[in-house]
Formats: structure tokens, sequence, C-alpha cells
């Protein structure tokens, strides 16, 4: 390959699997948060978007037609890709979750041929979601690839990622693109074969292409002191992070004392909600800002299109991550 | 990754565009050859495979449907993948074609708007026609599993193939998958992108993998020393390639002479019917064996199934290209 000057990265997006499917819906997108989604990228990602003008690039037949869309060779207005990248990544939600847990793709052994056929069909299925999110953001305009950890050679081992060369994705950056990644069936070199998920491979994505931010859109507000939908439950705003990966909240304070409600140790993962955050703060040691955001609201898209890099506003609602020295 | 014994190959397939699709109608499949060359490559590959049960591997819910197909845990009558494997390699057909056209990918240039957006809108065009082929072979039971040479990494220079690590391909055969591979859009070092066709990644692949033997489904019987549409053409059946890549028709022999009609040196590329020849014979003179045969037909099942690899029957229709030492 010609030599390139690799193009810096200002946001990896983790697009969550509850947050653009119908959880409770066999392989049903959520359009309506999709189309959100791809707005939000579409401003965030480029320059001049405040243009009307939208020239879509899925130049697929549409359902009911015959013909494909007219496609307007006048791309002159068309905004674009500003000077730094954009990564998108997302989960499966009620894609691949069926068949893999039909099958224990994610506990190996593909020589039984009911792993195999689940492997399978567990990779048909998400590459189907990952059709139709790259589709989507194609046609608000955004130069979106899909590309599949498989399909890159990616494995692992013991469940954690090994292999797994970053360059083609590296390249597809280089030249103007967004690459579209998603959890996925792999081999595995110590059971066979599992299921990669989306957030480790944000985590892998994150410590190779340091990105200045990383964006978790979800379908709650953020991370929640206990599950939200207890009536108690408080959102954890602001979290600082230390670089041993330790953390603590620093916003709500704990009432009347002015000190952060728990401090809890990386290694010292007690339940889900801990363990969330200890994911996060592995990234957001590195010195990266992790945003942890409800998917389609005016909060996802300040932290989308980087709002939030200076003080994280009070009326913003969501869990950021930050490193403190 | 645990060291594996490499999978020998026993074949490489290419599903044309014009055997699997319907060429002047948009992104439209022809359904009834897609599922015959399931069939016959479920017939080919598997051992076994006379019991009646086809136990499928796309479970995702039929349009119309809410729910997934039910699907039968029990894969023990199952019948597998041989201890040869094949790997499958489409082209693109009604799809992809117009997008590409439209846009000029195939003569590079991504700086400019217009081609970046057709880049994008092949992508989606082809991935969504691989990802039907994959549905429709795992439908037959074969563990198929898509791998587009964009995510792979592979690129080209001067629309040579360039990179292209092989390695991703050989893992998931020897993980016991059938790899489905398309042409596709790609990045070029020279020219920044262009249009990687299938006939080229099939060149690779038997340079590469070594197969037994290449099988070209086309919508036509074979070659012909003119366009088959005229009456008086006829059908080669039978060329023989030396090891310097020139050729000669063995089958038939010129009436009366004994002698065959005609003899082309490889490098004397003088039309459509000639070039395909030479590209046939590159691989040929590789020691492998190609057989161009009409999709959907005894005769291609007969070239899939390896009944050729002997002496080529009289009543065999077809174009069968060997090595003479």
């Amino acid at each position: 390959m010609e030599q390139r000057n690799t193009k810096p990265i200002r946001c990896i997006v983790k697009l969550g699997g509850a947050a653009i499917t119908c959880k409770n819906e066999l392989e049903t997108i959520d359009e309506e948060n999709l189309m959100t989604v791809s707005s939000q990228l579409r401003q965030s990602l480029m320059f001049g978007s405040a243009s009307q003008k939208v020239s879509g690039m899925d130049w697929s037949k549409r359902l009911g037609f015959s013909e494909p869309p007219t496609v307007d060779s006048d791309f002159s207005d068309q905004p674009v890709v500003g000077s730094k990248s954009f990564v998108v990544v997302h989960g499966a939600g009620s894609f691949g979750h069926f068949q893999a847990s039909k099958s224990g793709v994610h506990k190996g052994g593909l020589s039984q041929p009911l792993v195999k056929a689940g492997f399978v069909a567990t990779r048909i299925s998400v590459t189907s979601l990952n059709l139709e999110i790259v589709r989507a953001l194609a046609r608000e305009g955004i130069p979106s690839i899909g590309m599949s950890p498989f399909s890159c050679g990616w494995s692992t081992c013991k469940r954690n990622m090994d292999a797994a060369d970053v360059s083609m994705v590296v390249n597809a950056i280089d030249a103007g693109f967004i690459p579209v990644l998603h959890g996925d069936a792999v081999l595995d070199s110590s059971q066979e074969c599992t299921i990669l998920s989306g957030d480790v491979i944000i985590s892998h994505l994150a410590a190779k292409l340091k990105p200045e931010y990383v964006v978790f859109l979800t379908d709650v507000y953020g991370v929640y002191d206990r599950p939200p939908t207890e009536p108690d439950a408080v959102l954890l705003q602001e979290i600082a992070v230390r670089e041993d990966g330790s953390w603590s909240v620093v916003k709500p304070t704990l009432q009347g004392t002015g000190k952060p409600e728990f401090t809890v140790a990386s290694h010292d993962t007690t339940g889900g909600m801990v363990t969330k955050i200890s994911e996060a703060a592995m990234i957001a040691r590195l010195g990266i800002d992790v945003y942890i955001v409800k998917v389609g609201t005016e909060h996802s898209l300040r932290a989308l299109d980087g709002s939030l890099r200076g003080e994280i506003p009070n009326d913003w609602r969501g869990t950021a991550l930050r490193l403190v020295r």
C-alpha cells in the first residue's frame, strides 16, 4: 500500500444492542432510534452538515420498487467527513442472541454439529444487522463500510482478544470511510469458538487507535448506583479514574459531606454496575474520555459531537468517566 | 492460534454473477438456480448426504413470521463436510454493477465524492448478495461463512491483487467452514480504489490454496469457438494447457484431420473467448483442473462432485482445461 498519513480518530461509538434493536422482538431493528443515531452521527462527523442536502450512499432498490433510487451525481455540496474520523461498533441485541444461546457458541466446542450450526446461524443474524446499520448510515450520507471481525481474521484465546490486526480498519479510516464493526462469532484458540462482544472490540480498538473519546449509546441514561428501575436510583454523572484503573464518583457528591458517594478499586467487581464502570474505567485510564448516555437524546448528541470535552455541563444527563492524574 | 493441520482444498467454485442473478433485473437473485447450486454443492461436499435430513443453519426469522424457524437441536444424523473442503467465490451480476458503473469505482479516484459514494453503495449491494448466498447454502446444511475481501484487508495495486493474506480463509476452512467470498470494491495503492473481480480472487486463491479443481458455473454450457448465440458455434470440450500457459483445443478435433481446431499462445489475447480461456489456463498450468460449465445442470453436478477427475466422458457438456506435461 502507498504510505498514507494515519488519520487521527476522534471517537469510537458503541451502538448498544438494546439501543438499536427491539430487545424482545426477534431480529427487529428499532428504526426510530437507528434513524436518530444516524442523523446525530452525521451532525457530529461532518463539516458543512448544516446544509439540508443529503446525498445518500445506499443505491439499492427499495422494497416494492424495481429501480434503484435516483442517484444525484452532483456530490459537490456534500458535507465531508472532518479530518478526524469515527469508528462505529454495534452490539447484537435481538439479532444473534437467540442463535448463540440456542447453540452455546460462547461456550465453544465447534466440533459439535449444533455449535457449528449455531456459529453459522449467529453470523448470518449479526451480519444482517450490520448490513442494515451500514445502510442507515449511508442513507444519511455517511461513508460507512461494514467490517466483520471474523473476516478481519480476529480471534480470541480464552475468550480474550488474541489475534486482532487492526490495519484493515486503519486503512479504511485513512481512505475516508467510517468502519462499522460488530459483535461476532469468532474462532478461539483455547475453546475453538466463542462470541467476541462489541464491548471487547471497543476496548481493543480504543487501546490501538487512541480516540479522543468513546461514547456508549444505551437504552438508559447512564450508570446508576442501583438498578435504574428502583425509585431512589441515582445517576452517576461523573467518575474520576486514576491511572491504576481505580475510580470514584465525583458527581453527585454524598449529600452534605461534599465527598464522593463511594470508591471502588478496579478489581473489586461486585456486580453488574461495578463491572460496567470498571470496563469503562479501563478505557478512561488511557486518557480517553468515556460517555455512557441514552440513545437518541440531546444528551447523546452532545456526547457524540465533542461538546463535553471541556467541563461536563450540569444539565447533561449521562455518565462521564475521565482520567485524573 | 492453536496449531491445526491445514485441511486440503478439493475445489474452488465460482458462482458467476450471470448464473445466480437475473442479469437485467436490478438486485434480483435467480432463486431457482441458487437453490440448485446449493443442493449440488451439498451433494458434492458432504458425506452421508444421501440422507434426506437437512438441518438448516439459517435460523433467522422468515419473512412474515415473527418467530425463528424451529431449530432441530439433534444434529447427530447430519452429514458432515468431507475431509477436503470447498471455497465458494461469487460474482456480482445485477448486484453492484449499477452502483459501480454509475460512479466509476473501477477507475479509481476515491477523493471524488461520487466515487466514494459509489464505493459505499457498491459494497452495500454486493454484501447483501453475499448474505443471501450464505443463507441459501446454510439452509442446505452447508456451514457457510461470508467473508468480504475488503474486510479481509485485501487490496490491489494497478488493479492487480496486491496485499492478500489468505490466513483468515485458511483458518475458516480448518475450522470446518465453507468460506463464501465475492467480488468487492477494494482499496488500490496506485489509483486509490477499484473493483476486485471474483475471477481475480479465484486465480489468487487457486495459486495459494492449490485445490484439486476449480469449477466456473456460468449461464452458458462452456466456452465456444464463437459467440454461443451464433448457429454454428462449437463448444470446446477439452483444452490442453502446457506449463508455459499456452493451450490448444483437444476436443472437438478439426473434422477429418484429427488435428485440434486451433492453437493460441497464452499471451495472444485477441478477444473475449480467448481471454476467458487464457485466464482459466493460468490456473490449469498449476496442475489444477478447470471446468467451465452451465449452472444447475447434470453437467455442473458432475464437475462439482469430482467425477471428471479421470477421463472426461463424451456425454459431458462443458469446457475442461487440463495441464499436459
